[in-house]
């Protein structure tokens, strides 16, 4: 925070990085895409030497007593490389925003003038223990034309250098600057604040990981921050809801893949449904492992069930990203907006109704990236609505809300054409 | 920064304005033009109240010795009031961004899924000794169905305590919470650090003043901060400029308003075109008061006229807001093109040329928010570019660039309508 921009020991990375970001914002489409599946390439011909990399850091990790499901994330395998290789040449896939003029028209003074998309520039990316970060946030950087600079987590560093030396094979195969890619290689925490204060060479950081680090990058970054990753997502089920949409909807939403940010968190029922559709929730998504936490009018109804125990004080503020769901009985739609307003992180929230006006009156007065009827909270994802690809889901309303594509890793700039026009 | 949020004595500001931003939100656009209508009536109502008030920050202000530029934009008088009524009456008659619906579309397995334009939430103002910005800013949020917190410099404050009253009552009349903006009245510097802090309940920081103020907001937010208003300007004249047209271009830049950050700073003209363009350029312009700090290639051909001096270190990376110009000849468009890299701010900078190449590669290269072809830089302005108002003049790239009117005060949520849709 207090490093002087003199003192910062990044600067040389910033400023090799605002040169490369030049060159890539110059580059054709064409190019690009051969950069990506040249990327794509090297990932399947270097499989070995990443596979070795990758082992010992999970040796390493294992060493260090690193959790299960931290292990499982940081493990790749020749099929997740395959996937990500895959990815990559998806996005190589995908149309270039770049380049795209909108907004012309001729104003009253003759001047005509435009909007016309260009990259962000240079891309800062924080990220914990994920290695296909590494190679996504990569291929969608270079697809719009920004440099990137890259800081994983210690526990992944070789892995993550030895992707690094294929990316920087295929930028060497496309005649494009190595430094277009750049990795933070001095495990150092510091270098994290001091990518954040690199505002003079950084357009955009992007945090990649858990509520702790968003809310580090928020506190310490003098750069745009894209602040999100946080999902306490609610499904209100109302009382003129269709019970046999109800059940499936909030199985899927709790139970196809529950560590994930659009997972849900918190149900809330109407009093005049809950009798019947509580001990169905119960009985059905206890099979799949699912524990409950319920407050005292729900529990009055379920509490009986032994995967049901009663609601602690922070239940309704916490993202369970585990089969656990919180239950509230509420007794009509103003209640259940009351407690989102007050618990939602302002994800995804979904109401199951066949009410017209309290649908409408859902949409209207959520105040969340993504807003639902009769639908799964688990949707709220780039791929799934139609974007392509998805650089982060952005729970901030700057610039960009909700899942995050191609488009929003750019800019525009005002191209303004007269022919010696002055101001009056 | 350190400030842990539970300490932070604007809280309570904050929830009230939180509060507000869901009333506004929720009202309808009548309601909101007749409020701003009925703050136009009760600025020219209560301009006796008003300039009283104001009488006294200016009294205090030479009491203090403020600078006489300072002295005049904290003047308040019956025509700049009637100004200012009337511009909040046009913000009235722009078109309400908010409720817009786009990028509607039907997904693949039948999900309708929608954008729908919202406010932002909460603004958060900081600005210097302007009076005319208290009652611009705030039409602009309620017009958008944002609640807005300001915090103004203390050499206005009475003047701005005066307006707010006419504020409040114009939204006591039109049935909306008087906290839909709100005012810090404690004149503690470090408010300015609890309000920068407050991201809970603020969704956006627009500082409105110098270089300074800009700078620290971005270094202390950890709200989004909107950041610009420094405009290191160039205009390049290129060898094939026409020399009619770049006369009067470069003294309309450089000397209808030089305080402003669109005016120009830094003239670079090709090495044939300096011979005859730089001394006509000196003449003209020194006829307005305009001096001149010309490095040494231009110093060789316009260095004996009086109004010239050498340029020193700093000169090119000086906004000058004042009638000085700095001078350079170059050798071709890529050293402009270097150059402008090297100094601009990125705001608005210019080309005269009429080779079609060239005009090209400028509109491709130069990255800055406006970049035009034969015409001045001062037309980077909300009304000038035809949005109807400005909020700002953001010089960063994410959210907005450029000119930001109304629509720039609004976010959007993804609305998903299905009908029983579960994730495969």
């Amino acid at each position: 925070m207090n490093t002087k921009p003199s003192e910062n020991p990044l600067i040389p990375i910033g400023k090799k990085a605002r040169e490369a970001a030049r060159v890539l914002a110059r580059t054709s489409t064409d190019v690009k895409n051969r950069l990506l599946h040249a990327i794509a390439d090297g990932l399947l011909a270097h499989q070995d030497a990443i596979l070795d990399a990758n082992a010992q850091d999970i040796a390493d990790g294992k060493a260090a007593g690193l959790r299960a499901n931290l292990i499982d994330r940081m493990t790749l395998t020749p099929a997740r490389l395959r996937n990500i290789a895959q990815d990559t040449r998806n996005v190589a896939a995908l149309p270039d925003p770049v380049g795209e003029e909108f907004d012309g028209r001729v104003l009253p003074n003759g001047l005509r003038i435009h909007k016309r998309r260009t990259p962000l520039g240079v891309i800062g990316l924080i990220y914990e223990a994920r290695p296909n970060v590494t190679v996504d946030i990569a291929a969608l950087s270079l697809k719009t034309g920004n440099a990137a600079i890259m800081r994983g987590s210690r526990e992944i560093r070789r892995s993550n250098l030895a992707i690094m030396e294929v990316i920087h094979q295929a930028l060497r195969k496309t005649d494009l600057p190595e430094t277009a890619v750049q990795y933070i290689e001095n495990p150092d925490r510091a270098m994290v604040g001091h990518l954040l204060t690199l505002h003079e060479y950084v357009d955009m950081i992007i945090p990649r990981g858990g509520a702790g680090l968003h809310a580090y990058c928020r506190e310490h970054s003098t750069i745009p921050v894209i602040t999100g990753g946080i999902g306490i997502c609610h499904i209100f089920v109302d009382a003129s809801a269709d019970s046999k949409q109800a059940i499936p909807i909030i199985h899927n939403a709790k139970v196809q893949r529950p560590s994930v940010c659009n997972a849900l968190d918190t149900l809330l029922v109407h009093q005049d449904m809950a009798p019947t559709l509580l001990p169905q929730v119960v009985d059905r998504l206890a099979r799949d492992g699912v524990t409950f936490r319920a407050e005292e009018r729900a529990l009055a109804l379920v509490g009986d069930h032994p995967a049901v125990s009663p609601a602690g004080p922070e239940d309704f503020d916490t993202e369970w990203l585990s089969l656990v769901l919180s239950l509230k009985v509420v007794s009509n739609l103003d209640e259940a907006l009351d407690h989102i307003r007050e618990h939602s992180t302002q994800h995804s929230d979904s109401i199951l109704t066949n009410d017209w006006r309290n649908a409408q009156r859902f949409l209207d007065e959520v105040d969340s990236a993504a807003v639902y009827v009769n639908a799964s909270t688990r949707f709220t994802d780039g791929a799934q609505f139609g974007l392509g690809a998805e650089v982060a889901i952005s729970t901030q309303k700057l610039h960009a809300r909700g899942p995050m594509g191609l488009q929003e890793l750019t800019t525009y700039k005002w191209i303004i054409v007269g022919d010696g026009h002055v101001r009056p």
